[in-house]
């Protein structure tokens, strides 16, 4: 084994940064074994290095920095990791480092979905690497990249977000409403303060424009996805569910419908046998349908910071190995088509709603009616008296084009005999 | 793209040999791009082109051959792919493709569990690859080579065997006696006429020395693994693991226990809540727990001609872009350690017991005298009777050393009022 290391400079010294730190000080011996070469931390920066942290991994004196220009300008830092999270000043500090030659190893979603395409292009046969963007430690960039490469992929359906999918997991499994939910996790550190970003789905569309960019070999950008939260859930609707023999799971959806791909994110309705049916709690899983490989699933913990650093170091190693071998760029971007996005009026699934109405005679047939005259075709539907002059009925629809729902609810809503629209969800059966 | 093809060699023109085929053809736009050159199949050499076929592919003429010279001569194919299967020509045809530099891609799981030291010490910066090896297209192998490889992996379970998941499946969903389950799935092509290889767990055993080798970083040899198959196993034993909240799963096991490792492939009752228990029918599944990442799960097809035709195109793609960027044998052989292998007697479980006993008074406490005596700590006991004269007792275990369950179970068989041991299950819970 040669002596001369390869050194890495990690930016961002917070969950995942010391998380990732951790895992290469844990795993030493058999990272530089992996590697044939020591691979070692030369200069960890952070502008602040006094705040408390979820990991305490003590950092000698030498490596730590606040001046990022002990990275980017130190000839001898070949791999950089960015931990900062966000755009600002993460962008910059990685274009610099590519700029400069380096290697990069992110887990940031929002920089790689948002600028992904500017990266790759600043890479001059350098790596670029995200496999912690996407599910925490669960493998699934390098499968999608490499497995499965062989594969017309048709079909990417991925819980990835922990924070919601917790919130789910307990309004399905106690009766929660979402506030009381949202609470809980945020009591327990699985939600922000302001959990905008993870209840709205933002954070999962990136994850999904990162995935369906990989699997459809298509750029697809942030605006290109249908997106919907799950503030608006209710606990009768987990009943409702149940009854109907599913759960309700914040999905997000790639699909390749012809040769356009429809891109979705929202609470969806999911038989209880759907293998992403039983990933409960903060765990992650990413569902894969490819030609030859028919269904496959990744599960695991999709946040935290040993399992990104998991993921963080599985890159090192994997540029690391590269830089031995002098193959780094050997993967560069593979978004080799254009792929025009179905506009979300076009998706076609099934619905779930719920309504409340007059408890009278011919309503069922007014509603019925509508819904014949748009093509929107029932396969059940659950009524039952509210109180004693409104009813609730529960539809669950055949596949049906989002316009034609987005149609018939326009009527509904116009009817005096509807009093409300209280949920109408995708469902996957 | 350089227009210099990258030339194939298949040798085996069967289930796998033609789905791997048949997925080159259908992906050929969008592999060649991934690879940046050409990726073409020159030969197919198979011994018997009349015989009939699972995927109906059709061959060129000029691609056909009956001669293996016709691939392992030609200076211009420099990725061989061997789905023949077993050890004989494969091993010899194999270890002359890598003296002639040449890559190898298999997915003939007995030939790498037995021979896979010998073949990638044949490599001489070739690449020697065989994702297809365990669970079919399921990512594993590269999982753990490279997105795990900054974690000390502590344990891994597999369910890689889709003849007995199904059979056992049938066996819990519908109370089917086994060899009622195995005509079923004799019919319907998932088990052999002759299922030894399946039911008695080799091929099991073969794909855990192959994992076990790669997540322990040191070779196990098949030998060294427990094994025991689910021939004995009774539509009753299901019953009781449904009472007990679990279901019954053959299992390939690898724990590091200390710096030793423990292997064993047998059936195991594991709670309905794991994530390996919804794993029903003919499908995969790796459970893996690592020092950073925590657990994750890999789940899918784990056989069939195009699912193992991804995995072995998967390989061809890196091998292709190993190729391309001169870094073949840019990942080896990552046996780095010799660890010992815990004797059978020392590993510990649970256990789940059921036995045919006298109904009189005083017999339980016989039993339960020499299972203290033993050390063999009881957490629960469920007991029936079975007829006027003789009861069912089913035992389960708190964490107990197999050896002194084995010497509770010599002592109890020498009891006159122990009619029968009917079954003894480990028990993962």
């Amino acid at each position: 084994m040669s002596e001369q290391p390869i050194y890495v400079g990690i930016i961002g010294f917070g969950t995942v940064g010391s998380g990732t730190y951790r895992t290469l000080l844990d795993n030493q011996e058999s990272i530089d074994r992996k590697v044939g070469r020591p691979v070692r931390v030369k200069k960890i920066v952070d502008v602040d290095w006094s705040r408390p942290r979820v990991l305490a991994v003590p950092v000698p004196q030498a490596v730590k920095s606040s001046d990022v220009n002990d990275i980017l300008g130190d000839p001898e830092i070949s791999i950089v990791v960015e931990s900062i999270g966000g755009l600002k000043p993460s962008l910059d500090f990685l274009l610099r480092a590519l700029k400069a030659g380096k290697n990069v190893v992110t887990s940031n979603k929002e920089l790689v979905a948002r600028h992904g395409q500017d990266l790759f292009a600043a890479c001059t046969k350098t790596d670029f690497m995200f496999e912690g963007a996407v599910g925490g430690g669960i493998p699934i960039i390098r499968p999608l990249k490499n497995c499965l490469a062989g594969n017309r992929i048709t079909r990417i359906m991925g819980i990835v977000n922990g924070t919601t999918n917790f919130i789910l997991s307990k309004m399905f499994s106690e009766g929660a409403e979402f506030a009381e939910a949202l609470s809980e996790a945020q009591r327990l550190g699985y939600a922000e303060p302001d959990p905008t970003n993870d209840v709205e789905g933002f954070d999962s569309s990136f994850k999904l424009a990162i995935l369906a960019s990989i699997a459809f070999e298509s750029r697809v950008r942030v605006e290109d996805i249908f997106r919907q939260g799950i503030t608006s859930l209710a606990a009768r609707d987990m009943q409702y569910a149940r009854q109907l023999g599913c759960t309700v799971k914040l999905l997000a959806i790639g699909a390749l419908v012809g040769e356009a791909i429809a891109l979705s994110v929202h609470p969806v309705l999911l038989p209880l046998t759907h293998p992403l049916a039983a990933v409960s709690g903060p765990f992650n899983a990413v569902f894969v349908r490819g030609s030859s490989v028919g269904e496959v699933m990744f599960y695991g913990q999709g946040a935290g910071a040993l399992p990104t650093g998991s993921a963080m170091v599985g890159d090192i190693i994997d540029v690391a190995r590269n830089i031995v071998h002098g193959s780094t760029g050997r993967i560069s971007c593979t978004c080799y088509t254009e792929r025009a996005v179905l506009p979300v009026a076009e998706i076609e699934t099934r619905f779930y709603l719920r309504m409340t109405v007059d408890d009278r005679p011919g309503v069922l047939a007014t509603i019925a009616t509508i819904f014949g005259e748009e093509g929107v075709s029932i396969q059940s539907l659950l009524q039952t008296s509210a109180s004693e002059d409104q009813a609730e009925i529960v539809w669950l629809t055949h596949q049906t084009k989002q316009r034609q729902m987005h149609r018939s609810l326009e009527r509904l809503e116009a009817r005096p005999e509807v009093r409300a629209i209280n949920a109408c969800l995708h469902a996957e059966m």
